[in-house]
Parts: C-alpha cells; sequence; structure tokens
C-alpha cells in the first residue's frame, strides 16, 4: 500500500514508527506491506520516493526532510504522487471550516485514491459530499481518529450497529476540558490545570477550541451525521465551554457526592438533530463520573440495542496512531 | 437468506418478530429478505415451508407450529432442509460440553451453510474445529449474542482491533450475579435476591450456572479463545461464584466505599493464557463499580490502543436477539 502522508507531527511520526517496525511484533505488516511514497509539511520540508521512504532514517532527529527532499506543497502532492491512500494528519480550522484538509481529501478522493484522516474537519463540514465522492469513485474516506482517536467508534458503528437506529447520543469527548475539571477537583485553578494540560501535550493549539466547547461541538456533529445519518453543523449546537466554571462550582459538586462534565448530547427532534454541549451535575453512579482526567466516553442509544457506552483511558498520541492504522488495515480488507 | 431455526423461545420469538417487521421501520430487511424455512424445537413440535413459514402467524398464541406443522428432530432439519443460515438459539449444556449445539453448528458448516448461534457452547468448546472448517467451507460461523447480548463484542474486535494484539480482558459478565449483589446492597437476602432475577427472566434456567460461576468462566472463555487467540478451557480458569458472598461483606464493602462484583480476569503468561472468575471489592472511580443491576462490562488491553471498555445497561430479550440480527446482516455483507 502506498501512502502519502500530509503532515509530520506527533502522529504522523508514531504512525509511521509503527509501519517502520518488526513484522515479528505486527503480523499485519507482511499483509499491508507499507510503502510511504510522500511526506509533506507546512513549515518543515516535504519529501517523496516513489520506491519508498525510509522511515528509520527521516524519524531520527533531523533527519527529515534528508535525502528525499523534495520542495512540495501539499496541495501538489495530493495532485501529482502515485500513491494508494491519502493519510491527511493536518491540523483542525473551525475558522477555515475544515480547510486545507477538505480540499485534501476531495482531491485525492476525485483521483480515486482512499483518503483516511485524523483530522475532524473533512467529516465535520464536508461528509455527505466527500462520502459520496468516496462511493461514486469506489474508495474508502475514513477518519476513525476524528473522535476518541482510536477507540472503536465509527468502524464499530459499521460492524456492529447494521440493523440499528442510533437515536441518541451523549459522550464526554473532550480530553482538554475534562483534565482541567479532574485537576480543579484536586485543588488546582483553572489557569494551572490548563498549562498542566498543554505540558502533557493533548490540548489543542488554540485553547479556546477545548475551552469554549468547538473541539466536542465539531466532534458531536460528525458523530451525529455519521451515526444518526442527520447532518448537525457544528454552528447549530447549542454551545457552553467551561470558562465559566470556578473552583467554588467544582467543590460544591464534589460535596453533593457529584462531578461536574463537559457533556455532548445530540437527539433526534421533528425529523433533523439537535445538540447541545454543557456543563453538567453528573452523579456518582453514572459511569461518566468515572472517566477522569484524559479520558472519553460515548453513550449511545439505538432503536433495538442497548444503550451501549465505549470509554476510553487516558489516550496517548499511540491511540490516534493506531485509529488511522486501523482505517488502513480496514482498507487492505 | 433462507433461515433454519434451531429453539422458539423468548430468544427465538423476538427475532421472528423483528424479521416479520415494517420494512420501513427496518430498511435493512429489504436487503437482507429474510425467509425462514424451518423452526424446530425440542418439546413444542416443529414447522417448515420451503417458500417461507408464516411468522406472523405462528407467533399468535398457541400459532406454533400449526399449519406448517412438519416433525422433525434438530438433527434432520439441520442435514437436510434447505437453507443459507442456521440460527442456533438452544439452551448451554455445560456437562455436555456445548451439545447438542456444537453438533448442530458443526453439520451445517459441513454442508457449506453459515452458522450463528446464540449459545455459548460452540464457541466455548469447539471453536478451532469449528472456525476452520467455517474456513474451509467458505461460510461464516458468527456468535455475537455469545457474551454481553447484542453489544458491540466480536463484531467490533473484528472491525476495529485490526492492528493490534489483546493482551488483557477484564469485565463483569454475569447478568444474575451481578444482579444479586446489587440487590443485596439494597438489603435483599441472597436468596431473595436470587429469585427477583428469576422473575426478571434472566437467570440462567440452571442457578448454579451463575451462582458459581461458569457462564462467566464460560464467556471468558470464549473471550480469550476469539480475542487473545489463545484457547482457555472453562475448566482451566480458577472460577469463584458468590455463593460466599453474605450481606454482612456487602454492607462492609459499601461502608468501605467500594462494590464487591464478581470479575472475569483473563492474561497471557508464558506463551498461554490463564483466567480467573471470582468475587472483587471494587473502588468507587472504578467504571466497574458503576455496573449496576444486570448491566455489563468489558475492558481490553492492548498493545497499542486503549485500554477500552464497553459498557450495556440492563439488556433485554431484544438485545440478544439483536445480536443474532447483526450477525445475520454480517453474512448478507
Amino acid at each position: 500500500m502506498k501512502i502519502l502522508l500530509i503532515g509530520f507531527g506527533s502522529v504522523g511520526r508514531r504512525l509511521s514508527a509503527i509501519l517502520a517496525g518488526d513484522p515479528a511484533r505486527f503480523p499485519w505488516l507482511s499483509r499491508l506491506r507499507p510503502s510511504v511514497v510522500g511526506i509533506v509539511t507546512r513549515a518543515h520540508g516535504s519529501a517523496a520516493d516513489p520506491e519508498g521512504i525510509d522511515l528509520a532514517r527521516v524519524l531520527l532527529p533531523g533527519g527529515f526532510p534528508g535525502q528525499a527532499s523534495v520542495p512540495m506543497t501539499a496541495r501538489e502532492a495530493v495532485g501529482s504522487l502515485e500513491y494508494d491512500v491519502l493519510v491527511e494528519l493536518s491540523t483542525l480550522s473551525i475558522a477555515d471550516r475544515g480547510e486545507p484538509a477538505v480540499s485534501h481529501v476531495r482531491a485525492a478522493l476525485t483521483r480515486k485514491r482512499h483518503a483516511v484522516t485524523a483530522n475532524k474537519g473533512p467529516a465535520a463540514f464536508a461528509h455527505a459530499e466527500l462520502a459520496g465522492l468516496a462511493r461514486s469513485s469506489g474508495v474508502r474516506f475514513l477518519f476513525e481518529s476524528a473522535v476518541m482517536d482510536g477507540a472503536p467508534v465509527f468502524a464499530m458503528a459499521r460492524a456492529s450497529l447494521k440493523g440499528c437506529t442510533v437515536t441518541g447520543i451523549s459522550g464526554i469527548l473532550n480530553s482538554t476540558t475534562n483534565f482541567i475539571l479532574s485537576q480543579m477537583e484536586e485543588g488546582l485553578s483553572p489557569e494551572e490545570a490548563l498549562r498542566r494540560a498543554q505540558q502533557e501535550g493533548f490540548a489543542e493549539a488554540d485553547p479556546r477550541l477545548d475551552l469554549e466547547g468547538w473541539d466536542p461541538a465539531v466532534k458531536l456533529s460528525v458523530l451525529s451525521t455519521v451515526l444518526m445519518g442527520i447532518p448537525l453543523p457544528a454552528e447549530s449546537i447549542q454551545r457552553e465551554g467551561i470558562t465559566h466554571v470556578t473552583c467554588e462550582s467544582v467543590r460544591k459538586a464534589r460535596e453533593a457526592g457529584t462531578r461536574l462534565k463537559l457533556v455532548c448530547r445530540a437527539w433526534r427532534e421533528g425529523g433533523g438533530a439537535r445538540g447541545r454541549v454543557g456543563v453538567e451535575e453528573v452523579s456518582s453512579d453514572n459511569p461518566f463520573a468515572t472517566v477522569r482526567g484524559s479520558a472519553s466516553a460515548l453513550r449511545l442509544e439505538t432503536d433495538l440495542m442497548g444503550p451501549i457506552t465505549i470509554m476510553q483511558e487516558n489516550p496517548t498520541v499511540t491511540d490516534t496512531a493506531y485509529g488511522v492504522l486501523n482505517d488502513l488495515l480496514t482498507i487492505a480488507g
């Protein structure tokens, strides 16, 4: 499988390290036979090799782009290189409505190449168009890591929800705000807690995406669109962040035996979908109360089965890389 | 899809009611086009019709086997009727090592017919043989409902764990014992709690299967075999039930802020797998502590992703029927 990588930050590097791993440890490698033919970054150069870039070498400190350096833009690479799968790992931009990732994915699908992305943008802002394009091109558009990293969400839904209709979605879907609320329970101020989240490396580059609830709203938009089959634009979601939460209110909730959580909810209403992201007081016998630190949880209600809840514990960058890998293996069949 | 049903108890009837449902409500019906060509029970007669049994009619009170009555044994039906998929819904027998379900599934697979079962026996006692037979016959052997009813377990694993290796499994997998422990927390005696579980209809026919930990041990055996790829015979699992748990010990745990739970664990050791089913004191910040009543939970550790936990809330017979349905839709592709 020939892979074009857009983005070579922590996720791209971890994915590359796994793909360059030991076939004795990862038996699926002999089936996937990955060959990364291009790596493009916004500010750190780019590399290409139709025979496959030497991943071990570019992963060395200062090793990228190295010998394989070929100056090109992401747009040029997506439009001209010979690859089977585009792996889009650029950063989400809400202001630009998912661009340039949306354009990259569109260009790959138009060229009948599969597209995998860990960026929420394409699925949040252009799902109907891109899914339709993938269908008519006979290729896949996959984004397992867009919500809860590599934890089972979209592949699980395709495999396990074949006969049922999702009627409601709720979840704790933003690591940073959940981590901050957990730290505030331990006595930290909101500012100290945010700083610690940034040190641990899972806060979004722009903290407002987390703190004002945009990141979970975008995730809820993707979940509603894909799992309920009803588009729910992120802008239409009633959205509240955690900026108004004080140490005092966190402590009061604890004293009452509850916990404050930023909870996402989407539900069917009048033929459409509605959504809300807001701080809720969660009772201690609710599984959501046990979602601590950077953990996440997703609860699905359906017409025939469940409700079921998927919980993920404090993921690392490996979990995000794993979601991309699982998509590659889905494409490999 | 021509279906042969062995067993017509609550799950078989609920499944039949769904299959006889409204295509406007269940859009997948037009793709599946189910036709039940045979229904065989142990003690209540049997029916067959190569054109498809009128499900609405046999579901009426006293309507089975009715006009389509054809006296035959399950063995005869599995070996001679023309069907695409065997749906095996007979009751688990540990003493008989999964028989007669194992033989029914084997006979169907040998005839190159798919086999779906909600019975844990075939996967627990003959997985290697039956999975190999299915492979060589080019058909599927599926058993989503064997653990946690229709909640995502085996289909999820096939779809979402493609690139990782499961290294450890834990769970609360037996509704009856969990329900009894929850009721004892509310002040009921063990006997009263068991009676209530039986009234609610989810206790196994033979209460020892639940109370002595056999049912969860068999489930753990299936999970280890399928998800870790290491056979773990139910007899080899260190097994403790809840018969020694007193109201006093339940109350003491609550006073200490914990809950007593019957927890299953399987792990890799020395190239093999080991397993244990036993009562554990679970702390309140563990998601397992929120598994109340007849709910279940399964936690998977892997080499690259997770840990993840799947939780199911108080399932009904519809959840079990749904797991079978999801298997049928997996076969339909």
